[in-house]
């Protein structure tokens, strides 16, 4: 491998196209006015010194690297790895740059939070669970913006993007009801999530208010493998009993409850047991499973995550509401029966 | 927002802290020798400057940034979505930073290459279809080095890691003809992809030579809405016929052909109709679809990866072996039956 070269100047490049300086720079600045023809001599002459410009070195007066971390929970959720598709593509489109870290479920993000604040990034965006207070006035010394994603921290004023999950959960709940469910079974999610906790008191009190025969509720886990486990546990006993209805506080321990209904108890869903989850991933919406759930608006929540980062340095659009409650979108969805028009 | 301060510096800690700047260093550097108490006190002074090393001040002698840029295909596609987790996962604990850029399917990626190559990153994976021989020629002038992960340039020297897309596409052609398809669909995917067309010349020649009643081909696009809207176009006339067996080049084109069989056909599989998929993702391995496919192993393909990146300089294991080529794993899944031992 070829030793790295230091690189060619904009002012080489400028000589060689016989141009000045600043067209070389325009010819690199997406949006630019500047002619075809001048941008393709400069171009080829870039291409033949092997010119590119350097992000640190054009940023030096500005300051901004336009990079931004995101630090994400456990990307085998698929809800947080839409989500980091979603915040690739959008920052991309915006001219910015994900720098991407991952911090498994149950774990907090101070360290990854301490890694990303070694790179010039112009804002940090925060998708897990807990953060220590020491690490956040770290960063608001170093200047830098953070914004909580889908999670608040109870007792901050950090900034703050997050889909109604209280009202999302209790929308579940009252569908259930009016679907003729009595008797639930909540699967928890990560005890340390503050949207999980919201979801499952949301459901709890709705159904509560409507009138129940019992809520029990186990430990989900979050994932996938954790739900599917903990099923297998509880309905392990040679005759099981079996709830109402099941709300799962998010969609990926749904499609796991729905997999052990189905495939170790024989159940057909609805029409012996109802099933609910939350967050409206793609897989949960496939026919094969249908799920009842409240979409996560992720596209605008992505969106705001952005206004609020303000990295252009303006003020932040709509004023000061740095917390950003935003509604989920109910889906009736084939695994609660829709009955219940109107709820 | 408060402005962005300057940083202070690692001699203003260890002044505070009472200790030598070197000792500073040391309590950043994860697994560096230093004692809990030192670490401890070197921390708190940290955090009341608002002290965090600089990656790129510490990087300036070594030149080395320790981000590496993954430009990646389509992320709805959950092949690449799962890969970037690992990717991300497996620099992090190797020390390294994924700056994330994402290519829409069938565009090229020089404009991404481009862009990543304006940071100052130490190399570069490519995971999307194609680039010009121009923008690779750059990146090799700017010692920048590049690995395609799951790809290959025809008539390049490009590091590459792939899977044996023809052998495994071979391989589930002879575990369909051995469970009796005479008559194939193929389901082809991004016609610019090498890996596609070698899946499906894998599974046609196999095929061929064991005899069949006829191979048809479709266009799937690589996504599920794509391979969906193309089996509902293909099969919507009035009494469709259709083939023994269905081969689509990747799992998420099988899981939207396994549901426009089922929902909106009635067919049962592997009962009425035979089904294959390849990558072997998460979703085709649930319970309701049991994809028969090979899955591609991405732990190790990422590993390989940062093998040939040789980012810390030294040679590269296992000599000059440029181009890595894994076996997938077969998974016999439940969309074939599975009567044919030991094909």
């Amino acid at each position: 491998m070829p030793p790295r070269k230091s690189r060619a100047t904009s002012f080489q490049v400028a000589r060689l196209a016989g141009v000045s300086q600043p067209s070389v720079s325009r010819a690199f600045t997406p949006g630019a006015s500047i002619s075809k023809e001048k941008r393709d001599k400069i171009l080829a002459a870039a291409k033949e010194l092997n010119y590119v410009p350097n992000v640190f070195a054009s940023s030096l007066s500005s300051a901004r690297s336009n990079m931004v971390a995101v630090i994400s929970g456990s990307l085998s959720n698929p809800f947080y790895s839409e989500s980091m598709q979603v915040f690739i593509e959008q920052f991309q489109d915006a001219g910015r740059q994900v720098l991407a870290f991952s911090v498994e479920a149950n774990r907090d993000c101070d360290e990854a939070l301490m890694l990303a604040m070694r790179y010039p990034v112009d804002g940090i965006v925060v998708t897990s669970a807990s953060m220590s207070s020491e690490v956040v006035r770290m960063s608001e010394g170093l200047g830098i913006p953070i914004v909580m994603y889908n999670r608040r921290v109870v007792g901050s004023n950090l900034a703050n993007v997050r889909c109604d999950h209280e009202e999302g959960g209790a929308r579940i709940g009252r569908f259930m009801h009016a679907a003729g469910a009595r008797s639930f079974l909540i699967v928890r999610g990560d005890p340390q999530g503050s949207s999980s906790g919201d979801r499952e008191r949301g459901f709890r009190e709705a159904v509560e208010r409507l009138g129940t025969r019992g809520i029990e509720d186990l430990a989900g886990g979050s994932s996938y493998s954790g739900a599917r486990n903990a099923m297998i546990r509880y309905f392990g006993g040679p005759a099981p009993h079996f709830p109402d209805a099941i709300f799962a506080v998010n969609d990926i321990m749904a499609i796991a409850c729905a997999d052990v209904l189905r495939e170790i108890h024989g159940l057909r869903i609805p029409e012996d047991i109802m099933l609910a989850g939350f967050d409206g991933i793609r897989e949960g919406q496939r026919p094969a499973y249908g799920l009842t759930t409240v979409r996560q608006p992720i596209e605008r929540m992505v969106r705001e995550t952005l206004e609020l980062l303000a990295l252009d340095g303006g003020p932040i659009p709509n004023g000061d509401r740095k917390a950003r409650l935003i509604p989920g979108d109910f889906i009736p969805g084939k695994t609660v029966p829709g009955l219940a028009a109107g709820t």
